[in-house]
């Protein structure tokens, strides 16, 4: 079965390279077509067998695409789309991976030349080791992946994109821009400054202290400065009030072991075993 | 080589069922008598094989012992070395397990009955799943084990828990009771609070978007809440201190967000990376 034709990625590292890996190895295409600006992350991308072949001419990479699939860090994806609609086949889907989505929605959305058009996606798979040297065939197995359509989004375009993260592994959900940005503050963006901010007020001295509690806890803080740079930039207004959510529990958690209220203070560690349990392992 | 005689473990859950495991799977004692309230957890300890023989009676349990170790909540740990004391043979050394070290030192040091010793513990290792049936005989390996003696410590008795935890695996650390409690703060009791305050955060209805990063970075917030209650009580004014250096390094990021100032806040996630990367996987 070769369901998606010619598939374009640009950007292949950790998503980008899982994605060509999946498509792969399950035949769902008959090529993927690997579009990056180093060589040698193309390279590692073509010896882990992700792609089929590589180019870092973006126009020749996606001449003859049926589907492309932006995998770069998030601030340059309206760029790039905008490119890619350029040079692609007319009428092409284009869709993407990124984490934030309203303000690549309101750039995009009905806005692309010669019919081509844009639906955002972001799949919730990740590791703090990116790079194709770490993609896996397995990384979107069991994992939800968005789709963001708007009023203009075609039903085809959906229950295309909808088939390709299902035909993954991934459990689909469908959610407006807006409210996926606002979600993915919470779940994503908050946990990562969290994480951020507890690995950068770990004092060096104390390092070799460090246990598997505090490995878990920060092991996120691990990921790419510049790429989280740019979430939490344009997920700005989201952050900040997931943020204020989040202090506002490290307050009422401080005050309890101030007043030494072990009532209260046991009730927010019960509140937070409880959310903890439920999210699963 | 049977180094340890008669160990009696009182409070056989996940680290004094793991001691005993490991202690027998190594042919380090004679005999590991298990001491508990419950026989339920009882019977699980001796079917996993972590004990000899057990009891719900402390003192025929602690009767013959050469060393007793407290692995129960730390809140209870003062009351039950005394007891120990009066039941254990004379000139017994008693230690603990428990993760905040000065007010029991000062409770118990140089203040036991019949020529008894305290000497604190406390193993860096520990998972939010307790109870014996998740205990395992390589739990210590490879991990930090601190020791806090005092000028009143025996140097035989220092030595003889150096060799103890060392059988087990574990690198053994000297520190005082204030150091240790101020250290453990940063590196245990703040991550258990950060990951607790971040899971009470997390609205119900984004439960189904959680990806590997709000999993890991909340998954010590599944630990027992009263256990950690206990904890940070015991050990207020650093665990306060501790919060508030973390609330700072929180600030920081939110206030470079929110002036949407990209080279602080890159500099801040690169100090984080930096940091995260030298604690190791």
């Amino acid at each position: 079965m070769k369901d998606f034709g010619t598939v374009a990625i640009v950007g292949v590292g950790l998503i980008g390279g899982s994605v060509g890996l999946a498509l792969r190895q399950r035949a769902l295409c008959e090529r993927v077509i690997g579009i990056g600006r180093r060589q040698a992350s193309l390279r590692i991308a073509r010896r882990v067998g992700a792609i089929t072949s590589t180019t870092v001419d973006l126009a020749k990479g996606v001449a003859e695409a049926d589907l492309v699939l932006v995998c770069t860090p998030v601030g340059q994806i309206v760029d790039l789309v905008c490119q890619v609609a350029h040079h692609c086949p007319e009428g092409t889907l284009i869709t993407d991976a990124g984490s934030v989505k309203q303000t690549l929605v309101e750039a995009l959305d009905d806005r692309l030349s010669r019919g081509c058009r844009f639906l955002g996606g972001h799949p919730l798979a990740g590791s703090e080791r990116g790079g194709p040297g770490n993609a896996t065939s397995d990384l979107f197995e069991g994992r939800v992946a968005i789709l963001t359509p708007t009023r203009s989004t075609r039903a085809e375009d959906f229950d295309l994109l909808n088939l390709f993260w299902s035909k993954l592994g991934s459990v689909v959900i469908q959610m407006t821009a807006e409210d996926h940005d606002r979600a993915v503050a919470m779940t994503s963006h908050l946990p990562h400054a969290v994480a951020a901010a507890l690995a950068a007020a770990m004092p060096e001295t104390y390092f070799r202290l460090a246990g598997t509690g505090v490995l878990d806890t920060t092991r996120i803080a691990g990921g790419d400065p510049v790429l989280w740079g740019q979430i939490f930039a344009l997920n700005r207004g989201n952050v900040l009030a997931a943020l204020d959510r989040f202090a506002g529990c490290v307050s009422a958690l401080g005050d309890a072991i101030r007043k030494g209220d072990q009532a209260a203070l046991e009730g927010l560690l019960k509140l937070a075993k409880k959310n903890r349990d439920a999210l699963g392992s």
